[in-house]
Parts: C-alpha cells; structure tokens; sequence
C-alpha cells in the first residue's frame, strides 16, 4: 500500500490504531493535518508530548491526573461520603459533565471478567475496600455500565460491601427524550417493574 | 464541561477538529493515548512532528511529499504521456492502491464551486495546462469525484483541454462486488447506457 512518503505512512499507522479511528479515517486525519501543518499538526504533536510527560494515574482513585492525587480527590469539599463507582474515565467525565454529582470517584479500570482471566485484583476493588474505612465512607454508587460484565461487576462489589455500607445503583429506565418505540425490550420492561406513582 | 486536567482538555478540543472525530471520539482517542502514553502517544507525537516538519506540496502535481518533486514525479519510467487529474490526494492514494495506473498525476485541490467562489485559479488548473506542452503529455484522465461539483470540474478541464489532447474520464457503471438493490437510479441508469456486448 502506497500511502505516499514513508514518514507519513508511520504516522497514518499509528493513527488507524485509535479507537474510532480505521485506516481510511486516519488516512484522511492526517491529510488534514498535514494541510495545517503549523496551524493544527504542530501544535497538536506538541500537546501530545505535554500530555504523555505529565499524565498519571490519581494513585488513590484511578482517575486520569497530572499529579499524584486528581483535583477531585484532593478537593475537600468533595469528602461528602459519597462515592462513585465507575468502570472507566471516560464514564467520570460523562458523570461531570452532568454535574449532579459531588462527591469523589472509584475507577474500576474495567469490568471482572471470567473469559478475559480478569478477577478483583486485576481491577482497583482491594483499594476500593480500603476507602471505604480511610475515607469515612457512607454510601458506595455503582455507576456501572448496563451491560453484562457490568451489571455481574455490580453484583460482586454489592455483595462485598453491603455489610459495610449503604450500595446502591442508578436507575433504570426510560432516557429523558426517548421514545418507547426506539426502545429496546429490557429497558422498557425494566422501566415498567420500577414504575412509580405520577 | 470538565475532561480532567486542562492540558488534556486541550488535546481534546484539538483531537475532535480532525475529520471524523467528534467530541467524545476525540475523549475516548485521547483516553487510550493517556493509557499507552509510552507506547503510543509520545511515538505519535514524534511521528506527527517530523512530518509536520518534513512535509510540503511536490511544485510540480500538488502530491504530499517530503522533497520539492515528489517521487512519482521523479520517477522517470511514469513519465508516458498520461495524466491522472484528482482532486486531493486522497484519490491519488486510492488511485496507488489499486495500482493500475502508471503514469503521473496532477491534484487539483477540490473543485470549481461558484458558491465557494473558487474558479481555475483557486485550483491548479494553469499548471496542468503548462505540464500538458512540457511533459509532452498524450493523455489526460480525469479522476473526479462523481458529484456535481465533480462532474462541472471534469467538463471544464475537457473543454479546455480537448483541442491540444486526449481527455478522458472514468467509466461510470456498476462496482464490482455491488448489488442491483443496494445501487441507486443514477448508477443503474448510468451503467445501462454503457451497456456493452457480453
């Protein structure tokens, strides 16, 4: 495959390897981005080596930080008791982005897992237990995703904790817009069995 | 809207500029950079400077390329006599890829567009029009885009050129692999037209 200079093919490569990205995509970003070389590439290349040199794991939440402890765990006013169980960062952000919530995160970094050999250590459960004394912990929200190895996940810290704290989930049912005939099944019936009074 | 810390937030908003990416593409993207941030991200970086440093347009047909004439155009044995004309440079990869065209190629940079107010000027119209007497061409193959933007821009150039050299365009009919049901009337009616004998 000839994709013109070498220097650009390597860096096509690297491109298509990203999520949401594949080869004809990446071909086309850095078209785009070798037309605005000094206006996007440039700076871009140099964002990256900022990032790359200063991102680090918050070593007591998981979340994505360039400093030992993330600004949300060292925030004080976040030490409400609450705090949020979510399998990925990106899932902290969708959480802040919404805003309702005030109170810290826990990144699992994935879901447990029997087929991928994934068990409570690979993921930062133990460390989740211990914060649940260290942080004066009053309630646990799992924020997980809907999906099997979510929901399995859910159960499992649901059954680890509850003697110890208050664990609870978010609810489901029917998204805010949504139309019932865009729905699936699951979703319908399970916003059906949490109906509640008008 | 919060995405952690600013300098990622930074490489968001840059990531979600590239065609194809949108926000949260461009947050997921830059999550698996952070988690391969020695792997990837700072190699990418790299890569992305020494191409933002590296590359420029060949003088003589518009491709990317890393020295002033680029190598299809220093390559003697494509110097037959034909010209592809595309678009972008895009097609000319494409073009490279299925690999039946031997000859060199001319990039416009888009299209005639009234709208746009983009006229032969904006385009490299004048030096395909100078490389048909030095290049001592015989044929000009118009590679165009099958759109109306395209379409405008093929008959322009035929009708400039059609008096001092053969110009051709590609067939119009059905894709290999296609189906009957999946192609739309202007394809259908198109490829009927071409009919030919069996």
């Amino acid at each position: 495959m000839t994709d013109g200079p070498k220097e650009i093919e390597i860096l096509i490569g690297m491109m298509a390897k990203l999520p949401g990205l594949g080869p004809r995509s990446a071909r086309r970003a850095v078209l785009h981005l070798i037309k605005k070389r000094s206006l996007l590439m440039a700076p871009l290349s140099e964002a990256m080596q900022r990032v790359a040199s200063r991102a680090r794991e918050c070593i007591n939440c998981g979340n994505i930080s360039t400093a030992d402890i993330c600004s949300i765990c060292s925030d004080e006013s976040r030490q409400n008791g609450e705090i949020c169980v979510v399998e990925d960062v990106v899932d902290l952000w969708a959480m802040e982005r919404a805003g309702a919530f005030k109170g810290r995160y826990h990144i699992l970094g994935g879901t447990l897992s029997a087929l991928d050999d994934i068990g409570p250590d690979e993921l930062r459960i133990p460390k989740l237990a211990e914060r649940i004394e260290t942080e004066q912990v009053t309630e646990v929200i799992l924020a997980l995703n809907a999906t099997v190895d979510g929901q399995t996940t859910a159960h499992y810290i649901a059954d680890l904790l509850e003697e110890r704290v208050r664990v609870t989930t978010l609810a489901q049912g029917v998204p805010i817009g949504g139309e019932l005939d865009y729905l699936d099944d699951g979703t319908i019936t399970a916003a059906l069995r949490a109906r509640k009074g008008a």
